[in-house]
């Protein structure tokens, strides 16, 4: 173990003491999924307020929907989710750097070629927002009766604004 | 907007209305990372006490580490963490279906062919975590120096037990 694990571990042990929703279902309650960044700033439970049990979060670098896709079809496919936001938010990494910076870091730092991936950076927030709504919207895989809204996380003030209504 | 959406606005207004923290940098403060499920009942904050800009959180179907290399990358090389909890969990909806009965599905439901679509189920818990441990520490783009552990979150209690040590 380490100090993280230890430290984690510890935290957890608190959180069981007094973990009362060990009798909930395995399909989301309230049928919804939110597809967010792994970015440390955001907490989607606390941010949206989201019960435990309630709602699927998909989270990767840059709230991707493409990356994500796989992820959305297990949701609404077999555990039945309708409705889906998706919540980008200000000062991204993914608007940082570029596909061609990552690749030439990785191959610097790791002598590894990694040109076969494909990263998924972007320019514009509330354009990326705007494309993986249609991305969604446009797959074969996601039926036309699964609503999806798009949004921006503010990460200086805890807000989220909608970019593409529901 | 939908029922839900002005639901989770009205939330997010409540907690925007005494947020404090928006002077967060963007790498995580304590340099680590997360990977665990989508499921709707696991709520990472909480359940091991991350603090708000501490660590990045990966989660999509299964906590697969193939399908989160991408954000895991980006993660350690370009933002700085150096260990990775690796976490999956009791009751996975992963264990519950095989590939071809998604892909089945999916062509029932919506009449498209998703074979092109791995599904990344497992029908083994345990044995699960360690391929999935296994993967990171061997991938070419997780230098040797990233710790990298692996758990299981258990739903009907609310503990993570360790698998994988660090």
């Amino acid at each position: 173990m380490t100090v993280l694990t230890d430290t984690l571990s510890a935290n957890n042990a608190a959180y069981a003491s007094s973990f009362t929703k060990g009798h909930l279902a395995l399909p989301p309650a309230k049928k919804y999924l939110v597809l967010t960044c792994m970015d440390a700033r955001i907490d989607p439970a606390a941010a949206l307020g989201i019960d435990l049990g309630d709602a699927h979060v998909i989270r990767n670098a840059g709230a991707s929907a493409v990356d994500g896709l796989r992820s959305v079809i297990i949701s609404e496919q077999l555990l039945g989710t309708n409705e889906i936001l998706l919540i980008k938010h200000t000062g991204c990494g993914m608007l940082t750097f570029t596909n061609d910076d990552a690749h030439a870091l990785v191959q610097k730092n790791l002598e590894a070629d990694s040109t076969g991936i494909d990263f998924l950076t972007f320019s514009n927030l509330n354009q990326a927002v705007e494309n993986d709504v249609k991305f969604l919207k446009d797959s074969k895989f996601v039926p036309e009766s699964v609503n999806i809204s798009g949004w921006i996380y503010e990460v200086e003030t805890g807000k989220i604004v909608n970019v593409v209504p529901a």
